[in-house]
C-alpha cells in the first residue's frame, strides 16, 4: 500500500520507521519543513503532488493543528484516499465534516492514536459497538497529568516543581494549558463519547476543570483519607437519550484500579450491556505506541475497512445537571453555598460537600475563585 | 450468516439470545440434551444433519470437554465451516491438530472466548501481533480463584470457607481443583503463549502451583507487609528462543494494577517492542460476557477473517530455569534447602527466600509438602 505521510515530527518520524520495517506499507512522499532531512529523497515541501498522485492509496497526518491539516486532510478524502490521523484536534472540530466527507467518498478514516496514544481503545469501542450497547465510558486519558499527580502523590512535591520537570522531560509543553487545564482530555473524550453514543457533540460540551491549583498540601490529605487524586474524563447515557460528559479531578479509593495507574499511563472504560466493565490500559502517548496505532490503522485499511468508527450522528443534548457527586473542596473564601452544601471538614483544611451536579459544583469554584484563585476541588468517588 | 450451535447450557443460551437480536446471524439448529427446550423447534439431539447441512456456515461449539467436541469440530472444519468455540481445554489438547484442519480447510477457527471470558484479550494479541513483537504475556487469567482471593484479602475469613460461598453463588465448581489448581489458567496461558510467539507448548509444561494451602494467617500477613496475592499466569521469550511459562500465587505491592483487580475480574497484559505494556481487563466469566466474544468472533468471520490467530507453530524449549524470583514461603517442614535460601522471616511466621528459580522453588515445595501437606508458597515481586 503506497503511504503520503503529512509530517515528519515525533510521531511522524516514528511512523516512517515502523513502516520501513513493513512488507506491507510503502511511505513515498513526506510532506515536511526540511523535506532534505528525509531519507531516501522522500521528502517534500508541497503537498500537492502528492496528493494528485493516484498511486497513493493512503494519506497519513501526523503534523497536528486544525490547518493546514484540516484542508490536506479534506482534499485527501475528496480524492478518495484513505485518511489515517492522530490529530485529535482536528477529528474533534471537523467530526462531522470529516466523517461525511469520508462517506461520501467511501474512504476510511481513521484516528485511533488521536484517544489513548499507543492503547487500542477507539477501534476496542467500535468492535464493542458491533455487538453491545454502551452504557458509559470513562478514564485517565492524559499522561502529562497522570504523571504529574503520580509524582505528587509519590514524593508530595509542590505542582509547580513537578510541572518543570515535565517539562524538561519532554512530557509537558512549554504552554501546559492543554494537559494542565484538561482541554487535551475533553478533546478525547469528546471524540469517544460521539463514537459510543453515535453522536457529535463539541469539545466545549464537556464540563471541564483542571488540576494547575492542586497543592501538595491537598495531596497528602488524600492520602491521609486514602484517596488518590486523578484527572478523570466521564460521559454516559442517560434517559431519554442526552449524555452527560464531565472532565474533573476525582478521588478514587485504592480499590479503583484507575486509582494506580502509573506515570504517563492512561486506562480508559467502558460499560457494555453485555460485557460489563471493560477496561484498557497503556501508553497514552510516545512517539512509537503512538505511531504503532497510526500502523494499526493502516493494517485495518489494508484488511478492508472502509469507513469511520461510527456513521451515525445524531443530536443529543449535554446535560450534566442529573449527576450527584460529593467535592472536595479546599478554599480560603468565604461561600454561603458552600457552607450550607458542607457535610464534613477534613483535619487538614478542605471540606467535602453533600452531593451535588458538577454543573453546581464547577459554577460555584469558578465564584469563589475570584476570591481566592488558589482554590482548588475535586470529585470523590 | 447460517449457524449451528453446538451445546445449549450456560453460554450456549446466551449466545442463542445474543443472535436473537442480531440481524446478521441465525441459529438454525441446536445440538443439545433436551432438544424441546431450545425455542423455535431448532433443538436437535444429533449432530449429523447440522455438519452436512451446506446452508450452515459456521458451527459454534459451547458443549465444553474433548469428546466428542473435537470430533464435531474436526467434521465442521473438514467439511469448510468455519468454528468458533470457548472451549479452552479442546483448543489447549488439540491446538496443532485443530489449527491445521482450518489452515488446510481455509475455515476460520476463532477462541476468543476461551481466554479472558469477555475481554477481547485473544483478539486484540492477534491484533498487536501484525506490527509489533510481543516480548511476554502476564495475568489473572481465572476469575474464580481470584474472587476467592479478593474476598480474602478483604474480610480475613479461611480459604475453605470462601470456597464454599464461592461453590454457592455459583463461581467455582463441585471440583473446584482447575480453578484452585491453577490448571485452567495454565490452559488459558499456553494457548495465549502459542498465538503470543508462534509455538504449539503443551499444557503441561507450564510449571504450575495453585493456591489450595493460602490461610487467612497467610493474607493478614501479605496485608501487614503491604502485599496483595493474585494467582498469575506469565510467559515470556528468552534468548535463544526458548520462552518461560509460570503459573503461580505472586504477591504484588499497591502499585501493582493487577493488585487492585476485585472479584472474578480479570486482567491481561501483554508487553511489546513499539508499544510497551498494554493490558485489559474485564470479565473473565459469566453468560453474557464469554457469549459476548462469541458474538464477537462470528463478526470477526463475517466480516472476512479466514484463519486462526496465527499460522506458525514452530518448536520452542520451555525453561523455566533460567527465572529468579524470591518466594514467600510458610511451613511447619524443616528443610535445610529453606534454611540456606531464607533471606528473611517475618514475625508472621512465614519466610521470604533470596532470589531462585520456579523451577527449583516449585520442588522443594513438593518435597517439604511430604512432611507439612498445609504448606504455602508465593512468588515475590
Amino acid at each position: 500500500m503506497k503511504i503520503g505521510l503529512l509530517g515528519y515530527g515525533v510521531v511522524g518520524g516514528g511512523v516512517f520507521e515502523l513502516c520501513a520495517n513493513s512488507e506491507h506499507f510503502d511511505i513515498t512522499s513526506v510532506l515536511c519543513l526540511q523535506p532534505e532531512s528525509v531519507p531516501g529523497g522522500k521528502g517534500v515541501a508541497n503537498a500537492d503532488t502528492m496528493l494528485a498522485d493516484e498511486s497513493i492509496d493512503v494519506i497519513v497526518e501526523v503534523m497536528g493543528g486544525l490547518h493546514p491539516a484540516y484542508e490536506l486532510v479534506s482534499r485527501a478524502l475528496k480524492a478518495g484516499k484513505h485518511v489515517v490521523t492522530a490529530n485529535k484536534h482536528l477529528v474533534c472540530h471537523y467530526y462531522k465534516e470529516l466523517m461525511q466527507l469520508a462517506a461520501e467518498n467511501g474512504a476510511a478514516l481513521r484516528c485511533t492514536a488521536a484517544v489513548g496514544g499507543g492503547i487500542p481503545w477507539l477501534t476496542n469501542l467500535e468492535r464493542a459497538r458491533r455487538c453491545d450497547f454502551i452504557q458509559w465510558i470513562s478514564g485517565i486519558m492524559n499522561g502529562t497529568s497522570n504523571y504529574i499527580l503520580d509524582t505528587m502523590h509519590h514524593s508530595c512535591v509542590p505542582f509547580a516543581e513537578v510541572l518543570a520537570s515535565a517539562q524538561r522531560l519532554g512530557y509537558a509543553e512549554a504552554d501546559p494549558s492543554a494537559d494542565i487545564d484538561g482541554l487535551d482530555i475533553r478533546r478525547k473524550l469528546a471524540i469517544s463519547a460521539n463514537i459510543a453514543f453515535d453522536t457529535g457533540i463539541p469539545e466545549e460540551a464537556v464540563l471541564t476543570y483542571g488540576i494547575r491549583s492542586i497543592s501538595a498540601q491537598d495531596v497528602e490529605a488524600f492520602a491521609a483519607h486514602g484517596y488518590t487524586c486523578k484527572l478523570l474524563a466521564s460521559a454516559g447515557l442517560q434517559e431519554p437519550g442526552s449524555i452527560y460528559a464531565v472532565v474533573e479531578p476525582t478521588l478514587l479509593g485504592a480499590d479503583w484500579p484507575e486509582a494506580s495507574v502509573p506515570g504517563n499511563y492512561n486506562l480508559i472504560s467502558m460499560e457494555g450491556q453485555a460485557i460489563g466493565k471493560e477496561s484498557f490500559f497503556g501508553q497514552g502517548a510516545g512517539r512509537y505506541p503512538t505511531a504503532y496505532n497510526v500502523v494499526q490503522d493502516l493494517e485495518d485499511i489494508r484488511c478492508g475497512i472502509r469507513h469511520f468508527y461510527t456513521n451515525a450522528c445524531r443530536d443529543r443534548m449535554v446535560d450534566n445537571t442529573r449527576l450527584r457527586r460529593r467535592y472536595y473542596v479546599r478554599t480560603s473564601a468565604g461561600s454561603d453555598w458552600l457552607t450550607s452544601h458542607t457535610e464534613c471538614h477534613w483535619p487538614q483544611g478542605g471540606v467535602i460537600t453533600s452531593p451535588v451536579s458538577p454543573v453546581e459544583m464547577h459554577a460555584a469554584i469558578h465564584t469563589m475563585e475570584q476570591k481566592d484563585p488558589g482554590l482548588f476541588a475535586a470529585a470523590v468517588l
